[in-house]
């Protein structure tokens, strides 16, 4: 079992808390993509939800959380995904939802996490600004800062996951996950680890922001002076110390995608299986795409992981 | 309790032979889409799974049974959806699947029921042809004709929904189901009207094709010469009078909707809930278009009943 800031009780646990609606989401193999990519491909499907993404597994418990201690308000920096499910878990609970994001963030995000009713302040900048300015905001108004990956509730959350997944009867080799600031990998890095160490655990990031990759591979932080991608939800410079720590006991491997696999990654899966996905969600396919040969023949699981795209980029992306 | 063909023990002893991976589907309500709409809006997401349509809940009883009984084959009709899901449920069970279609179903779903392992043959002519030469096989082979909507099967599976939707916590008013055959609406229905007979249960069918509608309006069977519709998989000419007669117990309304509503249907499903739609998932989005002020600050489920789509006609329906 590896030795990570997370603990297996409280990922049981934390089911409890997040509401069903997040849970079980549905997993299955897609065949006709398997075909395309040589291997056996499973699918788990974290966007048939109000927020359309994992995020708000993690959102659920610091809701909770803050609700049952009396707070009334929280703020977090988001690249868009988790912003929204901040804002809906915390407009259940009568929290007051502070996000801020970048002026760069899809517009789709943007506006949703105003329509969930949160207050928007926006950053001239990337995500690691809005960070910056999220930590402020919380030392000004004296509130609870959520802050992804760093934060334990936004791993279990998405640990979540994990179980889900070997609770199934269905044997799988590899789970592909999408490298952000780490929160989906610890996470669920940790569960596969603990309860079903063959299980290869591998990570994909973009090329344009390999800073998380670069660290695993060095075994120390290594930040990056800017990001170039169409991943928005994975697009950080500064990895989080403590996140890499982890990530370096659950993961086997850390691989970085182009651009150009990240778009056919997205094309194969509206095709083949009818899903709309952002560019984070295609970061599984696309590793398949670039390495064929490594995964031949074994069956792989991917995490779609959202699905908020501006549908103007969304349809250049898949059309090209 | 309206006297059908159903029988809820029946319904809900067939959620333990249906793979579960058609069970317990996402269901969520979306504000950004009910925000256009101008009511409560939720969608019951039947798309998520290989065969992307609820049509495998009642295969799989089928074959299920089949299977059980020692046979080793089956023929079935299908407009696309019933053909993927037999022979997805047939292959798990090692059945011999003939399917016949049209050779005017949409490309896609053809492509799958092959990809699927299952024996496709096209007839020249509509669904109703289809059905007639289905027939022909199962006596010519002496093998079991799976019949959508009459055979009862079909209709439990479907049924297995509505057990679904009541099982949750938040009340809605109204659900809008796509009208074809008639299994959905019969099977959803019937558990409606069972358990909660307070929701009204409004089908809805295309203008292009409306004989089913016409018939339950007339309360007889009334046949159409010819259909005309985008919406592939409720395009039937000649409603079945068990169907019927079953469909007269239990829906409080069915009307007809323009092609041009379902197709503003789908643009709205893509653009509020990022899921692709086939034309027969948007019916329950286009009735509430065409009027708004019957559901007006009501909570309506819509049960996104399949996504099987051919890409370049969805591209041009939506983009409209």
């Amino acid at each position: 079992m590896p030795t990570t800031r997370l603990d297996l009780d409280r990922i049981h646990a934390a089911r409890r808390v997040i509401d069903p609606m997040f849970l079980n989401t549905p997993m299955y193999r897609c065949d006709a993509l398997g075909r395309r990519l040589g291997c056996a491909v499973s699918v788990k499907v974290e966007t048939a939800n109000p927020v359309r993404s994992f995020k708000a597994r993690g959102t659920e418990l610091v809701a909770s959380l803050l609700a049952s201690a009396g707070r009334t308000a929280v703020v977090c920096a988001s690249a868009g995904n988790l912003g929204q499910a901040l804002a809906w878990s915390g407009q259940r609970r009568g929290l007051h939802v502070t996000v801020v994001a970048s002026r760069q963030a899809p517009a789709a995000k943007l506006d949703r996490i105003r329509a969930l009713g949160a207050e928007l302040e926006l950053v001239d900048g990337d995500f690691d600004m809005a960070r910056e300015r999220a930590v402020d905001i919380s030392r000004e108004r004296g509130i609870r800062l959520l802050e992804d990956s760093l934060d334990i509730e936004t791993c279990e959350g998405a640990a979540t996951i994990g179980l889900e997944l070997v609770d199934k009867e269905v044997p799988f080799d590899t789970v592909l996950i999408a490298l952000g600031g780490g929160a989906m990998a610890t996470g669920m890095g940790y569960v596969l680890k603990t309860l079903a160490p063959q299980v290869e655990v591998i990570c994909v990031q973009p090329s344009g922001a390999p800073a998380m990759t670069r660290s695993w591979h060095s075994r120390r932080v290594i930040t990056t002076e800017s990001t170039d991608t169409i991943a928005d939800g994975v697009a950080g410079r500064r990895p989080i110390p403590e996140v890499l720590d982890d990530l370096l006991a659950v993961a086997d491997d850390a691989v970085l995608v182009r651009e150009s696999s990240i778009m056919a990654g997205m094309r194969l899966l509206l095709e083949q299986t009818g899903l709309v996905v952002e560019p984070s969600a295609a970061l599984g396919v696309a590793a398949v795409l670039e390495d064929r040969d490594r995964f031949a023949g074994r069956h792989v699981v991917s995490v779609i992981c959202g699905s908020n795209v501006d549908l103007d980029s969304y349809r250049q992306w898949v059309h090209q």
